[in-house]
Parts: C-alpha cells; structure tokens; sequence
C-alpha cells in the first residue's frame, strides 16, 4: 500500500457518507433501532433500508426485527467484517489525512 | 455541527473516492497533468474525465489544455472554493476519527 494513494484502495460500499456514518454508528458491537440511526445521520426511512441492504449484502451489518407489543422494531448490529471493513477505511483516511498535512 | 454525525455534513461531491483523491493530489496548489493524476489514481482516461467534469462543473477544479509539438496535455489545478471544499472534507474525516478512536 504504501506507494498507493490512500483513496485508490478506499471500498465504495463502505466510503460512501451514509454507509461509512452508519457502520461508524455500530462500530462498538451494540445494536442499535432502526430509528436511532435514521435520526442521529439524518435520514429517511426509505434511504436508511437502501444502505441497509446494501451493507447486509455486503455481509457488513444483519439485522433482525423484534415483534410484540406495539411497532415492531428492526435492530441493527455491525458484524465482525464490518468492523474489519470499518478499520481499513478509517485506516486510509488516516493515511490521506497525513498526506495532507 | 457539534451535535451532528460528522459523516451528516459531507458532500458526495468532494467525498466520493477518486474525486477526493483528485483534490488531495492537487491540494498544493500546483498544476497536474492529466495523465499523472490518472496513473497516480488507478483511473481509465474516461473514469478520470467523468470526475473531473463534476469537479469543473462544481468549479472545484479547473483545466487548460496545453497544444503544441506533440499530442496536446491537459492540466488541472485546484480553485479556491476546491480548497475550502476539501478543507471541510478533511475536517469531518478528522471529527469522523475522533469520535470512533
């Protein structure tokens, strides 16, 4: 990597705003509601299921959906490749920063 | 912004991968010719041009092509709003860092 600029080995399914601020979201293991997310990034509904789905195809995150009394609720939880695919990028984002500075 | 997610703020503009590796290549003000920004980034000449024709469109760059002896050179320097617009990226990947550090 090292004479490779850092952005060239940067993952789209990860960079991307509202994917890299999601996966960030989960980063520490916790799951965490569907609504909480679509809040704290600022979302909708129907934007936050997209990146979902593409962070689940992409093996990043799983959630499940939790019924009973009420609204059901969908809990989101980072998965063990998305924690690894969460450290390279912030890996290259460091690496881009240093070069900048 | 303090109170809002650091990835909330970015602009797909600026952040989408080879466009910010086109900014940070060009950040010190210098001029660089078409093909080292294309060879330095892993680009095709047509992935390159898409990318900077966003930029030129979002005035973050600017291009001058060079005619003469030889085949005819492209050469790409950042604006001031590009400064400014990377600037802000860099800031939010560094407040991005932070909060997951």
């Amino acid at each position: 990597m090292s004479d490779v600029h850092p952005t060239v080995g940067l993952d789209d399914t990860v960079h991307q705003r509202s994917r890299l601020g999601i996966l960030a979201l989960l980063r520490s293991g916790v799951a965490v509601e569907f609504g909480a997310i679509r809040d704290e990034l600022r979302l909708t509904d129907g934007n936050l299921n997209r990146h979902l789905k593409v962070l689940e195809d992409a093996r990043l995150v799983a959630s499940s959906r939790q019924t009973g009394r009420g609204r059901p609720k969908t809990w989101v939880t980072i998965t063990a490749a998305g924690v690894d695919a969460l450290e390279a990028e912030l890996s290259a984002l460091r690496a881009l920063i240093a070069l900048a500075e």
